[in-house]
């Protein structure tokens, strides 16, 4: 298995981009080789301070950079050495080549998968699904959380499809509850789009649709994909994060202000905390699947660290070994 | 200055609406008289259980009840006696009526607000504006979130001329900053309806726009004002109910799970986490405000007790003393 990661996408490219992959190799086993994308020399040289097995790492040379200022589809365009253009070409060709990592613009990640890649038959469009913490130990799926702004109910009905294959194999589910991303519970409530979307989920008897998701619902334990155009399901996505946020810096406040019963207080909850501050950062366990693609694309966090590089070497690993596309691929096939 | 307010309306009524009223009645000055709206027998049994100053308390007999199961709409049209319709005719009357408050169905209330209420002129839509806490001492007004799920670039802009107006008197701001609710900070970003959107508010020189604000945006006190369409603004506000909730409650096991060390270190901190909760509980402080209409209507939440149908007797008390609905209707003539 061949993973292609970008080396110069991100806030902290190529540094920590480098270091988790070097640690991916030296934790796993003969699984993956990687094949990493950047400026060869500069890569050969921070690499040269790494002891790594060598052999399951390959450098593939572009010497460009897309940034954050860049305009996402104008990047994909004219800048074809650069190491998200070329990775994705990679893992279009007839090259061995399974998955894609990269942290930088989301943006131009997504103009470039939707321009440079092959969709799977029947699919309409890719959509963003990032995996969120409901408790310690339990995800839900959002998709789409910002890849498509305007969408139509069909494509829902996909992002329905393909949320249901992600889920079982990412979370080892049988018959996850999909749940539609609404202003009320009732059948009836929400916009022209969530109506008509919401008789199309009810009347496929592939998926099990069990309803309406409120905002407050996301997070509740209670669906294990939750299906919403890209634009409100960005917009809850950062809700979540910003409150989680919020809600930090108010008890960092709270025991900065509380003088030593607060300190003392919070050394004896530190392990409390830990375990919250872990399960809040989600991004810790890897990235955001671009799910619809013929091969698998991941998108991490722009200010992903190597650990984050690292879980999303092994997720983009896991996803391969257990067939993700071909399981996407089917489960469009049954209901077309 | 007559406040209506709906006795029977929310989970808990009439009992908590009584009792609010009630505190109220007693807490403050000869300033506002209260119109009680229900069944007079049940009302008149209640309220012989208190001390209050009675000359300011009248009651406006409606045998009728609008639950939640009731279908809004139908709810308004047949319900002629229920507290809510009652209340709401009442308001529109040539009685004196200075606002309205109810905790009753958010659906039905809207409903009749649009059907029985006059607009202020110039206005398409009411919309619904809670304040949401960005610290202990400060807030942001989101309009609307949930009055209107479909909406046009005009209705928006409208919204943030409302907006503007309640920040200016709610929150004694001179010049509000407004941020337009999207899936990117970039001017580029969003659907059709914020692109549009966007630039309306751009080039309208009587507010202090100042640019997108993403779903993380929304708690971090850089804004004062967040405009949006009533569907996304409502996943927003639940998103954003359903993190702090999820988080209360992975802090609760870890103190459950933690034995002995984690007990002693929750009761150090328990006037931080109680803190923490008066912030995030924003409903105690009142209701959300249906803004756009020619009398002030409060929605407070189903499941206000009395405490907060307390504070949004006083909070309705002070808009109408600041003169909101007046604010309101300059705005919107200066910029026709």
């Amino acid at each position: 298995m061949n993973i292609l990661v970008d080396a110069f996408g991100g806030d902290n490219s190529p540094f920590e981009i480098v270091s988790g992959v070097v640690d991916a190799l030296n934790e796993s086993k003969n699984i993956f080789k990687i094949i990493l994308l950047g400026d060869e020399n500069i890569l050969k040289d921070l690499l040269s301070k790494y002891q790594y097995p060598s052999d399951r790492l390959e450098i593939f040379d572009s010497k460009e950079v897309i940034t954050n200022d860049d305009s996402p589809v104008d990047a994909i365009r004219n800048k074809k050495n650069s190491s998200l253009v070329v990775g994705l070409k990679y893992l279009n060709s007839e090259k061995e080549a399974d998955a894609f990592i990269s942290a930088g613009s989301t943006g131009a990640v997504l103009a470039g998968a939707v321009l440079l890649l092959k969709r799977i038959n029947g699919i309409n469009r890719p959509a963003l699904a990032p995996l969120l913490p409901t408790s310690e130990t339990n995800y839900v799926v959002l998709i789409d959380c910002g890849a498509n702004s305007e969408c139509k109910p069909e494509m829902l009905h996909q992002f329905a499809k393909m949320g249901e294959a992600y889920a079982k194999v990412a979370l080892s589910l049988i018959h996850p509850r999909i749940g539609l991303l609404n202003n009320g519970v009732e059948e009836k409530k929400g916009n022209e789009l969530t109506q008509a979307t919401y008789k199309l989920l009810r009347e496929d008897s592939n998926i099990n649709f069990i309803g309406n998701a409120e905002g407050r619902d996301i997070l509740s334990g209670n669906f294990d994909v939750i299906v919403s155009d890209g634009f409100s399901g960005n917009i809850a996505l950062k809700s979540c994060e910003g409150t989680a946020l919020m809600m930090f810096s108010q008890i960092k406040n709270g025991i900065k202000k509380g003088g030593i019963r607060a300190k003392i207080g919070y050394l004896l909850l530190k392990p409390v905390f830990k375990k919250l501050k872990e399960t809040a950062d989600y991004s810790s366990k890897g990235g955001a699947v671009l799910l619809g693609l013929q091969k698998l694309v991941i998108k991490v966090h722009g200010s992903a660290k190597s650990k984050t590089i690292k879980a999303a070497i092994f997720q983009a690993a896991s996803l391969v070994d257990k067939n993700l596309v071909s399981k996407i691929t089917d489960s469009i096939k049954i209901t077309e």
